[in-house]
């Protein structure tokens, strides 16, 4: 890929195009295998809806569930890790074919174990969080990324803060700027469109 | 209708005034007989919202089914073109009485299929879609258009952004275009309107 | 009511504000005995949200809700009148306490029946709408007001639109209005608070 | 906890970093003991979701359950007081362990006799609210809070007002201030995390 081609891509994609300028970010995100994220407040926009009879509902965004179908494509490990107890999170995740954790007390012993499972150093995980729980994962991975509303101290953490909102295209940056740091940010888009965006 | 009329309601719709000035869109526009909304994140936010139990639902707005039931009235086709598998897209397609392609892999193929079904040329078609699944459509008909939010690469390859969200009256403002083109737009008015906006 | 009292309460309502200066609107303003509200879009966001047994739901808020039980506490009578045949808007209505026409397709006449019904003058009306059907009502009342986020051709003929968005406070703008302009404003506050807003 | 430290947190924490200044404000908010949540428009967004059968929903925020859960830990009673009937208020307290008063006509009479069972001053009690309903308790009580878009003369009326709105971590905020004025914000953290933002 010439550099023309990844400024043009670069130019369409928030995260990624303030990311480019640092290399060893870039390079740490060109290594990472495994992308974990938290559920409510990451990808959903933090709203639990509750029905009179307890039936609980959650909104997922399609870009978002549009990033991690090509982080699969391109052999790019993902997983919900959420510490809520949730039907609707295990649904979502069958849905786009990732791996699913809930109810989950200690999110960064679950990544440990991940790394064990499929033989990957923590160094190569990225982990997606907005909120408390989520900050031993986030301090303990190769990469941190909070959504653009996630709470005060989790963002402060973060090392890249998404110009997106949770629930509404958040996770769809962090898709693209890894996608961009390992060269396969047109690979996703089909023939006819391959030409125009390189 | 005379000059001053056509001033006055290109006033009010944010698309249509900024076109205006091009004469060779506003002419493409006027020469559209068949409009393809894709859904999720088009004619939706793009949240797909999930309860315990699997079911899905979505939210359209009443100011896009203002505009695609006009459409309808001055003769234009519309259809909803869209990968997923949607009861939801089908029940409000039967509401607003247009077509509805669900679970499509190849959209382009699709919109094809429907020209050569309806007699129609690409360069008489509209496409309205905000991801990657859309660019296809999107570069070969007459006419491409994409959501205030849509994602970055595709809002890049649309010729025509609107202001407004997608599931907050985007679509509204491309039928709102398209009817300007055609010289339609005070004829949805009632006769007591009519007269103030001419 | 003295003067440094109304300014008080004018500070902070908006809509009662920016008009608290024209003295025929406030005059008109009241008069009114009657508000008939369009639900779709001026009551409620516009998101018309569907499932896939075709189950409907929409989402009212809270602030006019509050604003509609004070205008009935006062003597103003309120309608809803609505094209849409809508179970969800019979049921808000039945909540606080207030008539609902749906599936409405001539609104003046909806609203001349009304006035026939309870012996009121068209001029003693004010009609709240955001979209083309409510165009003809808005023209014959004596008020017409258009949400904040109403369509471009509504906005234009509506005489007032309230900075809140619809279904986010718009028609508690207007019942603030009506309240001030007819010496209301601190009635609806309960005796301890009184002392202070006044 | 040194000033240092306590700096560090308040740059984080839009709320507190406003009261940090007002030291009696800051004296107050560290003597309070039970903190009383109105749930519609405080809680939740304002938004009352029906669907055709009547069946109510409404959307609680992760963020905010997060904060009130860490009030727990540290002690710190939390009620929710609400006028309406509402199931949805009842499910959402039992999921977070607090207590609920729902059908609330007179808030502050539900106040007082909560002090009463718990052998609190009113001083020692913290009322968020948004609307007309709250005005007699918010004025009753030792602190005041309104969330960013409570209803105006709710809004005058509340000593502090959060910068998030309703069922967007308004509540978080409130709950963050209370923790840093009783010299707790960091307490919530896991070990691994508290050393750095000390």
């Amino acid at each position: 890929m010439e550099n023309a081609t990844i400024d043009a891509s670069m130019d369409a994609l928030p995260l990624a195009r303030r990311a480019a300028g640092d290399h060893l970010l870039m390079a740490r995100a060109g290594n990472i295998r495994l992308v974990c994220f938290d559920v409510d407040g990451t990808l959903t926009d933090g709203r639990l809806t509750l029905d009179a009879e307890g039936r609980e509902s959650k909104s997922f965004h399609v870009h978002d569930g549009q990033g991690i179908v090509q982080l699969r494509l391109h052999g790019i490990e993902v997983a919900f890790v959420t510490a809520r107890h949730s039907a609707v999170a295990e649904r979502r995740a069958r849905e786009l074919g990732v791996r699913c954790h809930v109810g989950v007390k200690d999110k960064l012993a679950c990544v440990q174990a991940l790394c064990a499972e499929l033989g990957l150093a923590l160094e190569t995980v990225c982990f997606m969080g907005d909120d408390l729980p989520d900050l031993p994962a986030m301090r303990a991975v190769g990469l941190s990324v909070a959504p653009g509303d996630a709470h005060a101290l989790t963002a402060a953490t973060a090392e890249l803060r998404t110009a997106a909102k949770a629930g509404h295209g958040a996770a769809r940056e962090l898709c693209d700027l890894l996608l961009s740091a390992q060269g396969r940010i047109d690979d996703p888009l089909p023939p006819a469109a391959r030409g125009e965006v390189s």
